[in-house]
Parts: structure tokens; sequence; C-alpha cells
């Protein structure tokens, strides 16, 4: 033992009971583990209510959510927890940065004085308008009742300003909530980035509207839904989602949730008398669960053990769901095997109509039904209004007319009743607005600069999924992305994978590619 | 206030901080709730891994039920619990004995001093060993793969004999363990109650084996999966299992579960080569969820909201499966729709022969699948093989040949493989051996003792069942038993509801009434 580490270790004992780096960081692992695990039974809890529960059982439920999140919170902020921590600092300081070890002291640090702001009793109130309010939308949007989530709404609007003010001081109210679900991004960061996407999309999306409406009868007709569901799962099977780790199940808003590394499950809706919904948001959701079943099992029940954002998550779900699953090579190969899956309703379609037909742009009033072109429009706008609504400039009670004056100005059209308005999306109605929206566009920019760094290394990408194989380029995610899990933040992530920012040309590169060629628009030599 | 009273507060305030009655009550409902709110949490992780959970799933969920186990034991040998239930006990001991709050303080003491016996450890390893040995045992049975599950079983016997460990002294080493699953019974009592009914049930198996065999061929064929649930729901939800509050699903192993007294569920096997299976398992899951469903709700999230034993359980699942779902009445009112959900396989079948079917009396192999007057000899058997493994006069490994033996002495037939033999029940293969099979019986024999006075205080009960209608008899049992939650230990609740204490009576003049029918047995009369 040399004399610095005779130091170190001095230091160490003066805190209390001399203990080997080896047995602190084993305390360390089972204190996390611990709070994972409470993590893990809460996660069931809120998977069982939105795809088995009885309704008898909501009111229970929200209060045992509430508690196991009170309970993991309380061993979250345990002041032996941040001695641990303090007394590792130095260890971890002294492995390399990208080492397994250094890495989990230096997030579950970062978790640690993230959690020691929120105080418990917030984290209860939270989880319990969480599984309230949720259970309230499930029977409020199909009822049309925006007014019955009105008191569920100003609840979430002041349970976020009251979590922003946590984080005080910030530049925005929003800031705290964006930088919980995308680490290092910033109000003015993505008003700026969406200022940039917005000036190409305008005129993109004029030049396609100038252009004859595609159809898109083909997908609309009598689609039984086991069909639909097992053609889905075959699928997601070929992009390499493993079933022996994970499930299919059917929910209102379709998600991904883990529970473990050997168990990720997906859940999908399904609509009888349209082909499309089921099959893209089962392909959105296998995105999530290859980068949370690709996370090295070692960090399994560390603060490590998942995916890094929601919008490098959300690059994922796009980039299987649109950058493959809507391409051109993709159907090349599975457009035989859905005439086979589905023969009196695609006998008689040919190849061009059916490719046009999932890539048909129009502006309408679903987000998750939305093509790539007009979707980004959908999110800038629920961003803004959640902005207004955390700033005050707007009341709950006047969301709806808000919602359509903006549908109306961005996209030329609003709707006629909340299902299709201001109720269709679960996030705000799930207890807390802010910080939700933008991880979409995100996603979606980074789904397009991942895909062409790893085609710009495996130039035969494209050719192997037209013979429906999807190894190299999940491989190239596995090995850039997945398996580091929270290894590293966003930003680092980007810049190692693809070795710059982030930046938006790929992902309009993409679109005008793609849609130039479908809406046969203009090439930038033409136009100019 | 009077001196007495003011002395009691003054005794109470030197323990610690002057704090009324009432508030320590509260202090008391919360600690509970949240003790009740992770074993929930974990009857929910052992839920889905019997229904939904992929195979990947498990080595985790091992881990999170025994986190949750963990958490759940911790806080229910808290020492401030039982300070506060010390402090309690004057109040308690000065209000009725059949008030909520009485029952509750005397419910909550009697759990606590169990607890307290158990080392957290124990608790952990029991929980790692339930979910690692359940999970073998669902690859094992179908396999036949007994010897995979001999290092599970010794532990389980190890671990029992550990569990009485923590009870000793005692006059027999499964008496902790039965006492664990019906309060009051003991070995001894056990022994000398089966021999009792041993005695009669022989030479009513020999009487009848004497008699034409019946035939059961109407129930072989081809019964679809669907419409045999279909079926199966529609029938429990008539008893007034409320699905609201409850649901089914399929498991290896049917159970009920409860996670609220907003959601009870059910699960059931199917074969659809068989017809009965499903039916009258889910059947019998409907008796345990009509009790679980009844209990009071003011219980809710305390000691006091389950049923109070597990032979108290049985005789509800074995009244509403055999009683009344194996009885003619029922059959007069259902038959009919049974015809109509399967009219290609019952329609030309008459009634006497399917009533008959349903009640062939047979030795066989099967516990679940054996009739009611066999079924008890395969109690027995279970019974007396646990204690030999428990006495450590039986080894593990020759538990086969053993099962074997005493299936031919008392049944007189063998399985020729460990699937139909010592594999065939989940309970050893859960982690705990004793304790686990006596209540059944003690269920049959209650089932009928309970019936008999329902009877006797309402008289239409059968013409009630002849028309499809439950409403009496459920409400005679919600009465007597299901409300009262834990409130009264097995041997007050028997006292309450017949006026006397258990009796082998009603239940064997049941067995030779209905058989006698039956199989034309000469009655008492006509015998001597």
């Amino acid at each position: 033992m040399n004399k610095i580490s005779e130091t170190k270790a001095s230091a160490g004992a003066a805190k209390g009971k001399r203990q080997p780096a080896e047995a602190k960081l084993a305390e360390l692992k089972y204190r996390l583990l611990e709070i994972s695990d409470l993590m893990a039974a809460e996660a069931l809890l809120d998977w069982d209510q939105s795809t088995y529960m009885p309704g008898g059982g909501a009111p229970a439920r929200a209060r045992q959510s509430a508690t196991l999140s009170r309970l993991a919170h309380e061993k979250s902020v345990d002041p032996a927890l941040g001695d641990l921590l303090d007394a590792l600092a130095p260890y971890g300081a002294g492995l390399p940065y990208e080492s397994d070890e250094a890495s989990l002291i230096r997030v579950a640090r970062r978790d640690f004085e993230k959690a020691i702001k929120l105080p418990s009793d917030y984290v209860v109130r939270a989880s319990e308008l969480r599984s309230a309010s949720y259970n309230a939308w499930t029977r409020a949007r199909p009822g049309n009742d925006f007014v019955s989530m009105v008191p569920f709404l100003e609840k979430a609007v002041d349970l976020s300003r009251e979590y922003a003010g946590f984080f005080a001081p910030y530049q925005h109210v929003a800031d705290p909530l964006i930088d919980a679900a995308d680490e290092g991004m910033t109000t003015v960061a993505i008003r700026s980035l969406f200022a940039e996407l917005r000036r190409e999309l305008i005129p993109l999306v004029r030049a396609i509207s100038a252009q004859p409406m595609t159809g898109d009868d083909c997908l609309h007709g009598s689609f039984s839904e086991q069909e639909q569901l097992e053609f889905s799962l075959a699928v997601v099977k070929r992009f390499g989602y493993d079933l022996e780790r994970g499930r299919l199940d059917k929910t209102h808003h379709p998600f991904c949730t883990k529970f473990s590394s050997g168990d990720v499950r997906i859940t999908t809706r399904v609509d009888e008398n349209y082909f499309g919904d089921a099959l893209f948001s089962t392909m959105h959701e296998s995105g999530h669960a290859l980068y949370e079943q690709g996370v090295a099992a070692a960090f399994e029940g560390t603060p490590l053990g998942s995916g890094t954002s929601a919008g490098v998550h959300e690059s994922q779900s796009r980039l299987w769901e649109n950058v493959v699953g809507r391409s051109r090579v993709f159907w090349e190969h599975f457009f035989p095997a859905l005439r086979d899956a589905f023969p009196d309703q695609f006998r008689q379609i040919g190849f061009e109509t059916f490719y046009r037909a999932i890539n048909k742009v129009q502006r309408s009033l679903i987000r998750t039904d939305a093509d790539e072109v007009t979707y980004n429009l959908h999110i800038m706008m629920r961003f803004d209004l959640e902005l207004d609504l955390l700033e005050g400039h707007l009341r709950v009670k006047d969301l709806p007319e808000a919602w359509r004056a903006r549908m109306q100005a961005d996209l030329g059209l609003a709707p006629t009743d909340d299902r299709d308005g201001c109720l269709q999306d679960v996030h705000w109605y799930a207890g807390s607005v802010g910080g939700g929206f933008q991880s979409y566009t995100i996603g979606n920019i980074l789904s397009a600069q991942f895909y062409a760094v790893a085609l710009a290394s495996n130039p035969d990408i494209p050719r192997e999924i037209a013979k429906g194989e999807f190894g190299t380029l999940h491989g190239w995610l596995q090995k850039q992305l997945y398996q580091h899990g929270r290894k590293f933040c966003p930003t680092e992530l980007v810049m190692r994978a693809t070795g710059g920012p982030m930046s938006t040309a790929p992902y309009l590169a993409y679109l005008r590619s793609k849609y130039g060629e479908l809406y046969r628009l203009p090439t930038a030599d033409q136009a100019s």
C-alpha cells in the first residue's frame, strides 16, 4: 500500500468504520437493488392497471403504487446512501470514466442529488394523482368528458410547477421537467431547435399538400384482432425482440415497461377496421423494448440498467417504426407475408399502392396517427401549450379552445370534440405537465442521425432489410447505444455514436429524400 | 375524565409522547396499511408470475418477491409496532370483544407475536425458494422430472423444520405449520379427525365400488377453451362473483388471490378434451373469491381484511364447487344452458347421464380430479407423507416410491410416472412442506356443516338454486362468515355460525345421502 492510498483510507476511516471500497461498493449495490426492486414492483402495479386490472381495483391500486413510490423514494434519499456515495467518490475518481464501477458511482450520485430535492410527501401526492388521473382518463376520453378531467389537470399543473420549484433557480419553469426526461436540454434550446425544424417543415408540408392526395383505402376494411396481433408479433420478433424476455398485451395507450433485463414488455391497441394502428404501434414499442433488452445484463438492478433519456429512447421507437418499418426495402420483404396473412384484404393491392398508403401525408387530428412529416407539428403545439399552462398564460378550462385554435392555425383543421382534441394523449392525464412531449421530436431527429451513421459504416443494411434481416442494424445499435444503458448521458452518447452533436440535418435530408420521391417534389437542384 | 383513565394516560405518557388512543389507533392503521400494500404488491408479482410473465423474468422476479417479503416482514416486526400494540392493549380491553377496533388490536397483536419469531433472513430465503421452486416445478411436472425437484424439495423440508423451530416447544414438528394455516388445530387433533372420517369413508368407497360403474363418456370430447371459459364465468357470476372486482385467467394450478376488496382474482386451467376441469375449478376458486369479496370493505388494508383460515376458506370453495355445483338442483337449472352452449356435445345426453357423470366415484390418480368420496383419501395420504418427511422417516429421494406404495394400499392403483404422482400438486414445490393439505378435508367437513345450518334456517334454498338463484345462500354465508374476515378465529366462527364445534356428522350424512341415492346403496335402516 502506497502513501496516497493509506491517506485516503484513513480519511475514510475518520468518517466511520474502516471498510475497503469493495465492501462499500457491495453495500451501494445492495441499497440500489432494493430501490430497483421496489420500482419494478411499482412498474408491475402500473402495467397491470393498464392491462388486466378490474375497475374495482383502482382506488386501492392508486394507494399501493403511492406506498411503493414513497418507500422507493425514502430509500433513494436515505442519508446513509449519501454517506456511502461520498465515501466512494475518491475510489470512483480513481477509475477510468467509462468503467462500469465509475459510471455506477457517478450516475447513482446524480440520481441521489436529484432525489433529495423531492420531499416524500410530494412523491406520494404525485403517485396518487398519476393513478387516479390515469384511471379517470380511461373513462373520460371515450366519454368525451374533458370537464371531469379539469380538476385532475389543474392538480397536474400545480404539481409540475411545484416540482420545478424544488430545482430553483431555473431559467424557465419547464427546464427542470425537461431535464428530468432529456438531461441537458432546456426550454431555450428546444425552442431554437423547433424553430429550425419548423422553417423547413412548413414548406415541405406545403409542397406535399400541393401534390395529388395519396389514398389509404387499402388500409381500411376488416382485419381481425388476432391476425393483426400475430402479424405484428412476427415482425418485431424478426427485428430481434426476444419473447422469452417479453410479451405483447393490449392497452388504451401503448407503452413499453421493464421489470428486469429478462422481462421487458410492450403493449399495443388494435382497430379491427384499420390496418396499421396495431402494427406500427407494436413496431414503435418494440424499438423501446429492443433498447431495454439490449442494456448490459450486468447493470440489472442498478441505475445504469435502463435507457439514458426519453429522447434517445424515442429515437429507437421511431427508427424501428418509421425509418425501418415504413421503408420501401422493409416492405419488399414483408409485403408478400402480409398478403399471405390477409389474402382477402390485400390480394388486389399492388405494392406501390400499399407503400404510398402507409406513408400518406395528411394534416390530421390525432398525433399517434400522424405521418412522419406533420407529426412534429403536433409535438410543437403540445410543447407550446404546456409552456403556456406552466407559465399561467393558459387556464386549464380554456385548454380545449386553445387546442382548437392552434390546430386550426398550424394544421388547418380542428377537432369537433375533445376526444380527438386535448383528451387524446395520456401524458398530461398521467399527472405531469411539461417535459413530456419534446422527446418525440428529439427522437425523430436522432433516429435519422443514428441510422445515417449506421448506414455509412454498414452500407449493406438496406439490402439486408430487403431480405427481412436486421442483424447488422440491430448489432450496430446494440453496440453503439443499447448496451451502455445510462452509463453515458444523452449528449455523450450521441457524440460517441455519431461523432458529433445532435443535428437536424440527417432528419431533414431523410424526409426530403423519402417524401420527395413519394410526392415527386422538385429536388434541391431542380428547385434552385 | 375520570381517575382511572387519567392514570392510564399518564402511564402511556411515561413511555413516550402523550397521545390519545385515537391517534395511536390511526398510527397503527397507517403502519398496518403499509404492510398490507407491500403484501398486495408481492401478491401481484406472484399472480403475474403464474399468469403472464415471460420465462426470462423468473430470476429477477424471485428476487423482487423476496425483497418485498423482507420489507413487509421488517415492518411487521418493527418494535415501534409492538410498542403501539402495548400502548393500545388497555384501550382494546375496554371495548366490546366483537367491535372492529378491539378485533383489529387483538388480531394485529397475534400476528405481531407470530411474526417476531421469524428472522428476516429466513423470510427472504423462504420467499426466494418459493419463486425458484415454483418456476422449476412448472417445467418439471410436464417433463416428469422429479430428480430436478429433489434439491428444491429438500430445501423446502429443511425450511419447514426451521420454521417449526421458531415456535418451539411444540408437541409435533408439524404443529406450528398447521397452526399457521388452521389456527388452533394440531397434528394430534387432525389424526383423530382423519381416523374418524376414514372409518366411515372406507366402507362407503367399498360399497360404491361394488355397484355398477358409472360412465363419464359424455364429458370427454371437444370443448373449445373460449366456450368453457365463458360458461364457467357465466355460472360464477350467477353465484355472485363480482367481475367489476375480479377476473378469471389461466394458470397451471388454479388459485384465488386478493389485491384489495375491489380486486379479487381467480384462475383456472382448461382441458379442451374434457369438460369439467375448467368449470369445476372455476366454481372452486369462485368460492374462495366470494369469501374474499364479502369481507367488510372497512377491513381493507388491515389484518382483518381476509378469510380467517385455510380450512374455512376451503369450506367455501368446496361448498360452491360440490355441495352446490355438483348438486341435482343446480343442474336442473343449468343443464339446459349447458346444452345451449355445447349443442353438439350434449344434445344427445340425458340429464341423469350427465348428473351421474359429474358425480362419478372412481379411485383415481389425481387429487384435483378426484370425486367427493375418494378425495379425502388423497388428502390423508399427503398429510401422512408430509409428517414422514418432516419427522425424517422419509427421505425426499424416496418420495416417489412411498407415494406409489401408499396409492396402491389406499386406492388400489399407482401412477406410472411422477407427473401423475408426487409431482402433481404445487404445494410442496412452492417451498413449504406441512400444514398445506389438512385444510382441504377440514373444508369438506365444514362445507356440509355450514350448508346444513343455512338450509335449516332457509329451507327454500334448494328451490332457489333450482331456479338459478343463489341470493339466500350467498346472503347467509355473507352474514355468518364472509363479512367478519379475520375478526373471529376459526373455532369462534364455526361456533357462532353453526351453534357448535366442527363435526364430521353433517358431511358424512351428506355423502351417504347423495351417493346412497346415486349408487342405490342400502340405507342405514335397510342395512341394519
